[in-house]
């Protein structure tokens, strides 16, 4: 296998945004990433697109056609594929795209997540997101994607591995640095009060413990490592990206309190690294529901069981408090969480992070950093470690 | 890269399959295809699954970890991908299998396709696979799959490409072998008449140009060929699989009596397995309208313009008539078209055939055999070729 390089980055304002197609904001994200690489856009031999439903979204299937399409690369008949995985849509993406380097099937290679949400009314987008659960054994019970993880938050707060205040700071640490991100949604630190008194969306977990319903594309440019000094001197070497699954449905596993899947998939990250969790010094983690971002730092090893919402609290996870800084884009809560686009969105941030280009949210000297990416209620989890060159 | 075998298949009837569930058909024929190889369940290390829409038709997203978990595959973790490219998915997810054995990231890899169609009213299904033609230029506009085949088909009988009689045939040719196939939803060989009079869909095509709407699904196991011997003795080279994209809406083509993206991908795949078109001795080809399989015999180079018509009318592309046998299975339309399922399915056919098989619709002493999938009107195909070993 060869090694794989990132050449280029780009990503749209996530946010609501009623004045872009669903294949405006696409095309958007991916001609900036193939500017960003300098290249021509005829030298992308190959497309991959995450995409959890605009099927349901915009009424479109075949979406890989489509963007290949509107990125003139169809008189060159590319081959694209689009690629879903519930949440995890983009992080699968970004290894499919991996793979298609590393083989040799695949030379250069854009990657590409896109969603767009708020075209429809609130009730609709809840119940294409609720699908990505398990539709006989949890959707057709009446069980929905806030209360899965509101399940999931009353089991650790009861087991003692972090406490409601603790969860809720998660929210807390994505908002300062969403604060920093001018392509954030939400660009606003906010107080642990105003977690804690927010509308209740499901028992404990409120409306500012939840990601926001968002529009939005990424992608990034892959080629093999050897090649990629021919085309930029600021490129980032993917050390690893592994994947693991687990149930469909959470009533199927032993414990709640931990994704099974994501440790996997960082155990697999570290091993073909050669690292631990120890190296990380930036993450990008998976926090659609704050409670995520507890279950992310424990499972990826950051920090001991218990020890994490402690750390969270602290604002020990803010950029310059620590050895580690997480989710510097303002992570799924503020930054916004387009389903496709947000696997994809993490490696551009922790690739600006390695090439020293992430401005106000820079960390000192890094050489290792990290994105969690989860499909369902942790049923598919990708793990990707980057390294500065 | 490394070199590829299938060393297993496995197919469920294809038909209205009222029941069984998605996820039972799914779990079906990849049981078939890991009890075929002779595999244990937990010597899978990766799974592949092409579907074009079951957010839609049974209300699941995230079929990928559902796959997974009901083949008993999360209590090892293992990634499990789903790929989506109109009716081409279960080809693309064939070619993403492939490459993850090629390039060494996985070891023992199973691809399934499935589709469940059946169980909405047909209005609701034909707004599902009108989603795979362009959203905001074909179906805004109120075209439909079948009026878009069909203005295909009213150009090649204006261009002398083909008669109305000789595109009608390839519906007679499926349905022969059709009638040799215990796994096909229509086992009835049927006349030239019965297509020409049948009622009307969008003129020229009628009922019986056209593919039914169905349930099922199709699996196959892949390994590295060089360790292929040490689990079957019955096993299949990948000589090539090759994927090129289109324009999405028709309208953008400058000739549409030839898929560009079929040309395109058969020439990649040819050079791959270093052949030609006359090394091929059976192939399945994307007859979801007649129309296409007069597009497909032509553009994969089978016969010239003008001709591929004439030795459908014929009989010529029967078992046993020449030296190409097309659409043994019975094709798309008596074998069924199951959207996500039939590009896998087609590779099961052409595995069996390379293998001897095929029972009654074996071809003689076989040594290529080419599966070509089509999605939407030619915007993704692909083409891939099997050799015996």
């Amino acid at each position: 296998m060869r090694d794989v390089a990132i050449i280029g980055v780009g990503v749209t304002r996530f946010g609501e945004i009623w004045n872009k197609s669903f294949r405006a904001i696409g095309i958007e994200a991916g001609l900036k990433a193939i500017a960003d690489a300098g290249l021509a856009g005829d030298e992308i031999d190959g497309l991959f697109i995450g995409n959890m439903s605009a099927g349901r979204f915009v009424n479109q299937q075949h979406i890989d056609a489509l963007i290949a399409d509107y990125s003139g690369m169809a008189s060159n008949h590319v081959p694209a594929v689009r690629v879903e995985a519930g949440d995890a849509s983009g992080g699968v993406a970004f290894r499919q795209a991996v793979m298609a380097v590393a083989s040799g099937m695949h030379d250069t290679v854009l990657v590409g997540g896109a969603e767009k949400m708020t075209d429809l009314d609130d009730a609709s987008v809840n119940s294409i997101v609720d699908a990505t659960a398990d539709a006989e054994w949890e959707a057709a019970m009446g069980l929905t994607f806030p209360s899965l993880h509101a399940m999931i938050a009353r089991r650790i707060i009861h087991d003692g591995i972090a406490t409601r205040e603790e969860i809720a700071s998660v929210s807390v640490n994505s908002h300062a640095h969403g604060a920093l991100n001018p392509d954030a949604q939400f660009r606003k630190a906010i107080t642990l009060d105003t977690v804690l008194k927010s509308g209740p969306v499901a028992e404990p977990l409120g409306m500012f413990d939840c990601a926001p319903i968002s529009d939005g594309a990424a992608a990034v440019v892959l080629c093999p490592l050897e090649k990629a000094k021919e085309f930029t001197d600021s490129y980032v070497k993917v050390a690893a990206v592994a994947q693991a699954s687990d149930t469909l449905a959470l009533f199927q596993r032993e414990d709640i309190t931990t994704y099974g899947a994501t440790v996997a998939a960082a155990n697999r990250a570290y091993e073909a690294a050669g690292i631990t969790a120890a190296d990380i010094q930036v993450a990008e983690v998976h926090d659609n529901y704050t409670v995520g971002g507890i279950l992310a730092v424990q499972d990826l090893g950051f920090a001991k069981r218990g020890e994490a919402g402690k750390t969270f609290l602290e604002g020990g996870y803010q950029v310059g408090a620590g050895k580690l800084a997480v989710n510097t884009s303002g992570g799924l809560k503020a930054r916004g969480h387009p389903i496709g686009a947000t696997g994809v969105a993490q490696i551009v941030e922790i690739a600006q992070q390695m090439r020293g280009a992430a401005d106000k949210r820079q960390v000192a000297n890094p050489r290792y950093g990290l994105a969690q990416s989860v499909g369902g209620t942790g049923s598919a989890v990708t793990v990707s470690i980057l390294e500065a060159i």
